[in-house]
């Protein structure tokens, strides 16, 4: 049992508000939330505060966790190019130990801001379970279901074993996209999505070029499309949203599907601005991914808050436009709802202790006019004091806890760089 | 004399190159660069950097110091509002003791973002100079005329008072803007660019209003405008430039005026994007600012060089626009030039110890595929290690070294705004 005592709780459950509040956790779970109590079991371990705040942990709804090795390597080109030119050559390079390896660098560098769990396209999926649950890091795996798989039937196996392996570990149906993806293979998905009852995922208007590619294809934009395959018939929803129509808002609202922007690599890809200001005012339910370092180039959750408020602020001409309050719910709360982790979306008895504590006693944190907004506005990794998931500490004052030194996985990805690139 | 050895240097002159150089300072000033030597002095103290990189200090070339006492209070308004709504009003309870520490709590800020020194446009700059002097930071003050001062004169006398008062400060010429000064008072001040040879600064097409309201009223853009009046004979250049022409971005490239970028300011507000690869292309001499933390809402380096470059590609669609490297120069080289600051831009022998040490053994950081686009896209405040100015270590791994304890001076930002907001 660990307790937090003497700082602020910011708790999301009807209405945010900063409290506080001392938290207990007990195992993996929250036991307590509230007053400081005279009855006190015997911690394991408590933590002053001293005035800092304790919050939910972000959730990153969009990634790829091990194409950090990418990192700074294919920089400067459109997206067309950089998958087919970087992307997917440097990917054949990559086997099960290399995506293990890769994985566990990218959870450092999650932990080191603030994020509890991943939402995470990748392949190799057996390699990046045994990394997440090695380093002790949530992650809901996506399929990504596309024409280059040689074994279609893997996705199913895959949501089985991945959804009963162990409880960081789960997984969602997806493909990875319209663009590269045969009509029959989405159908294909759809019915897995029908048998089991399950939301679907799928990268989705990130570019004009393939959101105008499906309408000449099908005559149709690709969430009409697939919602006409009955993609979407137990929700889910789309990552990056970019180009989307008044119609396609108006379906992602009325089926109530997750958009889940990735500003940073939107503008780095030169892919465009997500329009999240009209999705979030027509009522579309909004999460926040990083994508992966490859393409945008850091998986830092303070950057991309920044820029989910302050595009929508320039594109639409209204400095009061996607205030900050919003942004770190769809943060916090969003991409813990979206990637169906519900228990993991509050600071509040029974929910799980997926916790992250912010070093307000930095100077961007101060004067403390408004502690959400400095967060939203300001915030920045130097402010991650601690990581915590399912309970464990796995982040601490720049300590990383995660059973091995974070200098021998960065080894390992040096090595792994020496070998791919000759 | 302090030797930095075992990490790499980022030397610009004759093109960005990384090094092996050991770097040594004595007193203010850099005394050596290059290999390791046998023949060596005795230092007060060695810095073994470990890998970690050495550049010359990142360079906040348009800001507001003191204004970070506005943080977090004033979001979500467009610029003309939040400057009547709640800046002047704010501003106008602020004296001289207030000025004072928060910039002291700015500075603090700065440090711990690599910024060795500001071009700062403030009011009571007796109290201002003394803040930077008492905590060994460097800063450029930018007069900032305008219709409101009731001592016109007073910029003359501050002009030679703080450009013989301390090694650490100077002054530059400016008024606030365009749109806030009377004809006469810009003809003054080009009067006394002329008196004294000097470049002339001042926000300038910040947003589209004030620029068309320019045209309105003297059927000039203010570039023409200020420079039919003389403003920029010797020199100078504007704060933001958004909304420049393509006659203005000709006459900038044309007079080598400086174009000082503040990306975050400028989304935040609403205001727009400024063309800084168009202006690049065409030649103009280009810098960065972070502007007040009281519109953007940080003092932070590493999220405006990631816009500079990330905003340009997506408003040019064009991935490859305005890279890495060309952005990394603007901070440390452009902004050292575009303030006065000619002997802080480099690492090289003879040149100000004006000096960061970026911490690469941070998960953001890995792998090191190219470590100026780790730098740009990925860097983040957790990456400062060390900041020194003028030969002094201001700031390590966390810790200040400015007089006085930070919590201190929040101690006293936190009894300003209980003061202001009643």
């Amino acid at each position: 049992m660990i307790r937090f005592y003497n700082g602020k709780t910011l708790r999301f459950e009807g209405g945010a508000r900063l409290t506080a509040d001392e938290v207990w956790t007990d195992g993996g779970v929250i036991s307590y939330v509230g007053p400081a109590r005279e009855d006190r079991p015997a911690f394991e371990r408590e933590i002053d505060l001293g005035g800092d705040l304790l919050l939910p942990g972000f959730k990153d709804a969009h990634t790829h966790t091990a194409m950090c090795f990418l990192r700074s390597l294919a920089d400067d080109m459109p997206l067309d190019r950089w998958l087919t030119e970087q992307v997917w050559p440097n990917e054949a390079k990559l086997g099960a130990e290399e995506v293990y390896d890769l994985t566990r660098l990218g959870i450092l560098e999650y932990l080191s801001s603030g994020v509890t769990a991943s939402f995470d396209m990748y392949f190799e999926n057996e390699a990046n379970a045994r990394a997440n649950i090695d380093c002790g890091f949530r992650s809901v795996f996506c399929s990504a279901l596309n024409d280059f798989d040689k074994d279609v039937e893997n996705i199913e196996r895959e949501y089985l074993r991945f959804n009963s392996l162990h409880p960081l570990i789960s997984y969602v149906l997806g493909i990875h996209g319209e663009y590269t993806t045969s009509l029959g293979r989405m159908e294909y998905l759809a019915s897995l999505a029908e048998k089991y009852k399950a939301p679907c995922f799928t990268h989705l208007c990130e570019t004009k070029s393939e959101t105008e590619g499906c309408v000449e294809r099908y005559g149709l934009t690709p969430p009409q499309l697939l919602d006409r395959l009955g993609f979407f018939r137990y929700g889910g929803g789309g990552y990056h949203c970019v180009w989307m129509s008044d119609e396609d808002v108006a379906l992602f609202a009325h089926r109530g599907l997750w958009a889940v922007t990735c500003p940073s690599s939107n503008l780095k890809l030169a892919s465009g601005i997500a329009p999240i200001e009209r999705m979030r005012l027509a009522g579309v339910p909004l999460a926040i991914g990083t994508d992966s370092a490859g393409s945008n180039n850091a998986l830092d959750m303070f950057r991309e808050m920044y820029l989910v408020s302050a595009l929508q602020k320039v594109t639409e001409s209204d400095a009061a436009a996607c205030p900050a309050d919003a942004v770190l719910e769809m943060a916090c709360v969003g991409g813990a709802r979206a990637m169906g982790l519900e228990d993991c979306r509050d600071v509040a008895p029974g929910m799980r202790a997926d916790l992250v504590v912010l070093d307000l006693k930095r100077p961007n944190m101060q004067p403390e006019n408004n502690i959400v907004k400095n967060i939203v506005y300001a915030g920045s990794k130097e402010n991650v004091r601690l990581t915590m998931i399912e309970g464990v500490v796995r982040y601490e004052r720049g300590e990383f806890f995660v059973g091995e030194s974070a200098e021998r996985i960065y080894d390992r990805a040096r090595a792994i760089m020496r070998r791919i690139r000759g």
